[in-house]
């Protein structure tokens, strides 16, 4: 199955859902910034990962599926658009683009991300009811708190950080949530399915300190050094760039290891390759497990 | 059925949903700034509502509409966290108490808002399949865009504001949500409900308008001339005292004959005009219609 498969699937599940904010007499403004939030630009790797855990797992109803590819991807949006704003990041570009409090206003930021949200949880009570309330429950737990990526963030108020739990539910939450929601949109249980989320969760968070350590703001399409400035762990600082690119390594054999035995375990191997090169810097040489 | 059962249900129902959210090992500010958020000390009007409907309509399932009632609440609750934020009305009480920017931060107050709109969801996700999904559905509709209070919110940033849709998104959708989901929660058709929601809502914003007006910080328990300060519609300013006494008394009688014909339909009448007496300034003389 091509990723653009799946990106096609995205696009235009991300379009359905966004299309019904744009009913009645919808105040403009709002209206934009959440079409904004939302636009492509973005690599769309969680619900990449919820698709082809979904097709793994025999995707025996797509409309489910592509629901729940959107609410997710909505979720990280939403998140972003948060995070970007003065009171954390003070961000200034995103996706190569301004953020969303720069382009339209900080109230409009705010209300974008709650927006989003809500959307999300909407999106998926539309589908059928035997997968509409799981897929909930646990989008929800890996959104919020004690467990989400709200806690995770909400971590970083804290004076002695749990590291584990940190980075688990600010970078982790997110990737369980797509192997878990793609298992439950294609009627399997997601209980097997954690520790692909998990592992994946880490590579991403440790790519993202090589990346944050590597590259400058034009590459990135945000700004860079944000650990250090906002005195955030970082594997780079804790391990040198050497250090976690072993480390990478090690979590992303761990991933490929962890999938569970199914119809499409090997199409998922590759995916996971595939994810893998995207998220490795490619200023350092690293050469993925499995390749 | 006395107010203070119904008080005490919603309080149950609360501290049961904001315990979720104290599981495993959280962050300890965000936890307890949910916490301190979701807390006594507001009036509870829309669970209130939200349950005297549901008895109206037979509350055959109890645990439904508690559930319900908290979820509404949490909703009411993230929004006022949200807008008290300095992107917003920048406001230092609420409720009595300093705001969740001031007694926490301004990163846990966004992440606390965000924290209860999902634990709102998650809790109804919890519920019977039948009533779960439209409940969600019905919540998600009046809290996001476009019918929602995020919209209502969002024509604050208009320049050419619909009076009609701003009203009705800002006040009146969580009271349209109270009654429509107390019908839902009792497994009646909640569209008959929708009017008397939005005429509560309607007598809810006049009410808040006359307040504004007359009184002073320390016996709102939040800064008032917040309207004129930023620019907002205001039916004082558009009607005199006089003129929005009128037009509140209006609206009141015609919520209560907008009442469905139900078993419970006198107890809600009266509910109403309890409700109205909390709604109407002290320092005006105001008859309730059919008192």
């Amino acid at each position: 199955m091509p990723l653009s498969v799946f990106s096609q699937r995205i696009e235009a599940a991300m379009t359905a859902a966004v299309s019904t904010t744009q009913n009645g007499t919808p105040p403009d403004q709002l209206t934009r910034a959440v079409a904004y939030a939302a636009a492509p630009g973005g690599a769309r790797i969680r619900p990449t990962i919820l698709l082809s855990v979904a097709m793994a797992c025999g995707d025996d109803r797509p409309d489910v599926s592509n629901a729940a590819a959107a609410a997710l991807e909505l979720i990280h949006c939403a998140s972003l658009v948060h995070d970007d704003m003065p009171c954390f990041d003070d961000a200034d570009i995103r996706r190569g683009k301004p953020t969303v409090h720069l382009a339209f206003s900080e109230p409009l930021a705010l209300l974008t991300g709650d927006s989003l949200i809500v959307l999300a949880f909407d999106h998926l009570a539309q589908q059928d009811a035997d997968r509409a309330l799981p897929l909930i429950r646990h989008l929800a737990t890996r959104t919020g708190t004690p467990f989400g990526i709200c806690a995770g963030q909400g971590w970083e108020s804290e004076r002695d950080i749990n590291l584990s739990a940190y980075h688990r539910a600010k970078t982790g939450a997110l990737f369980i949530a797509a192997t878990q929601m793609g298992a439950i949109a294609a009627g399997q249980d997601p209980e097997p399915w954690e520790e692909l989320g998990a592992r994946i969760g880490e590579a991403f968070q440790v790519a993202d300190d090589l990346r944050d350590a590597l590259y400058d703001e034009a590459e990135l399409g945000k700004p860079v050094g944000q650990d250090e400035i906002h005195n955030r762990p970082n594997a780079v600082t804790e391990l040198g760039v050497d250090g976690a690119v072993t480390r990478l390594k090690d979590i992303l054999g761990g991933a490929i290891s962890s999938i569970p035995s199914c119809h499409g375990e090997a199409a998922l191997a590759q995916l996971v390759q595939a994810t893998a090169k995207k998220l490795i810097p490619s200023s350092s040489v690293i050469r993925v497990p499995g390749e």
